[in-house]
């Protein structure tokens, strides 16, 4: 999607040095930089610590991780880079499924630039899942005054291209129907306020930040027409493990009648996991609590803790919303039913 | 209550310097400082920029900086002081009462000195209502692990001494109780990580500060035994004004079966106010939500930038949660039914 004038993709195959190019999601808002690396471990760092993040963006970058890492022999490969990529990360379940693709295809024993080709599909076949679940979702967001609530990014830097959430939205804007986006910030990580604000500016579409406890209020106050969200991960019985806070926000969506869609695509579903209380949930540092950056004055990037000090937290990263609170989950293939 | 080895008030007389003592909020929790004026203007601004802060101690606080007023002549007190006050902030109905105490007394024609006493003794009945408060409430929350959360700054500091919603756990604490404390950081101020968490940590109580949007997932998980929050203002129907945040606290408190109390000095009740709907409520700068400040690691204070640049916050200080909501309204008259 759009930066300035230029379009870019979360996380790419760069041609000219042979590597993965991925935008340094970390430095967002305050500064857009792209990586590129040709060493696979560079890319399984970049996942661990959230250079890039969101479902679908960590499963393509695995893969682009991967046909990397598919230089250094079949044994390295399997041995070592696969469990390497699976540990990066716990909850989204893309990441292990860009894995056993690639793994799969590994198998057929394929030339390095098949492996560059096969990752470069997976990608490509997560944007067009996008294109397909915007266009659904544009349809049910098309309600009163367009005033869309979602939480978290579920952007195009965390799917790719276009977003899961965010994909309806400028589906939305483009067919000229004007959304306004309510942004939680959502804490701790700030993913509302840092990026899927920063994602809607650079595409012209009206939003408003505003603190995770203020959306309940929001919707009893009626200025909520629908709330889209994402995933991480859908149980074979619907639950949806999503950012921390999404569950609180479907009891009030529930309350008020407002429509809460989630938007993913096929591969963030596990049919293996029948239900959401088997879904891992990651546990992360209390320091993305106790602590915050972000720019100073002069433009410098600056860390200060914020809590008192002797103080710890307590930082769950997800939580399940059950199925029954949600209206509708929409993939690539349409309104899903477990 | 107690900081490192003394104790103190959020607000008191200062009788060395004939002067209004209270303790600058905006530092903590990185340095504890108390300032003393003897300038009503002053003590108008520290209520209205938030250096003290909580309905209970604002209305002390506005008690004191009446008294201090007094002595530049009735005339100006009336025309000039009385508005002047009244206009620091809007929700908290403790200001207006306490502006309408020390106007009552001052038609009596009283002497500098037995203003400054009405001040005084209208800032110990909030603490001794504080302490009715607190062994009413200790009851309610010695309930399985006593595991207790709280939203916002319902402490000492925003109730004069002891706190409201605190008081019930420092009086469990006091009775060897062992409580343990989820302090939601209370977003966009973070008066619970900065305030409550640092509070309880200075009274030796176990406390984990948490995301807003973690609190409903923490009750879905069975690990919340009872919430406890203040209050800024409750209409004759019940219905709460407090901190933003509060009204979505409570959708899952019910989801949930959770006892959720509400703890407020009888100063907090406004008869006048039919329902929850007529009650103001405040919205506050954006900025708060987009900026941030804390201490570096040099340990000094400084401001950033936290959100994406060109984007503007939707702000809502408090929201209303309805009686219906909450399990029980504690004052110092015990339990209070509408």
């Amino acid at each position: 999607m759009r930066v300035g004038r230029s379009s870019y993709r979360a996380v790419s195959w760069h041609l000219e040095s042979g590597g993965v190019q991925w935008v340094e999601q970390r430095l967002l808002p305050h500064r857009f930089e792209q990586v590129v690396s040709r060493n696979p471990e560079d890319v399984a760092v970049a996942i661990e610590s959230m250079q890039v993040r969101g479902a679908p963006t960590i499963g393509a970058t695995a893969a682009y991780g991967l046909a990397l890492a598919w230089k250094e022999g079949k044994e390295r490969f399997n041995e070592f880079w696969l469990p390497r990529f699976r540990a990066t990360r716990p909850t989204a379940v893309n990441l292990f499924h860009a894995c056993d693709v690639m793994q799969l295809y590994s198998e057929q024993n394929p030339t390095i630039t098949q492996m560059i080709e096969r990752a470069g599909a997976y990608a490509d076949a997560e944007v067009m899942a996008n294109r397909k679940i915007g266009a659904c979702l544009a349809e049910f967001l098309a309600v009163g005054e367009r005033r869309i609530l979602t939480h978290c990014n579920a952007g195009w830097l965390a799917a790719v291209d276009w977003g899961t959430a965010t994909s309806g939205i400028y589906h939305l804007a483009h067919a000229g129907e004007n959304p306004f986006v309510w942004v939680d910030e959502t804490r701790p990580r700030l993913q509302g306020a840092r990026l899927t604000a920063w994602e809607l500016n650079q595409e012209g579409i009206d939003c408003r930040i505003q603190a995770d406890g203020a959306a309940a209020w929001m919707m009893a106050q009626g200025r909520v027409d629908a709330i889209v969200v994402g995933a991480d991960r859908i149980a074979a019985n619907g639950d949806v493990a999503n950012k921390i806070g999404t569950y609180a926000l479907s009891l009030a969506a529930k309350e008020h009648g407002v429509p809460m869609y989630v938007a993913a695509p096929s591969s963030t579903f596990d049919p293996a996991c029948l239900k959401g209380s088997n879904i891992p949930i990651e546990e992360r540092e209390g320091s993305e609590l106790l602590e915050m950056d972000g720019m100073d004055r002069a433009g410098s990037i600056q860390q200060i803790r914020i809590a008192a000090t002797g103080v710890v937290a307590n930082n769950p990263a997800f939580d399940v919303t059950p199925f029954g609170n949600i209206t509708a989950v929409v993939s690539e293939l349409g309104v899903w039913q477990p």
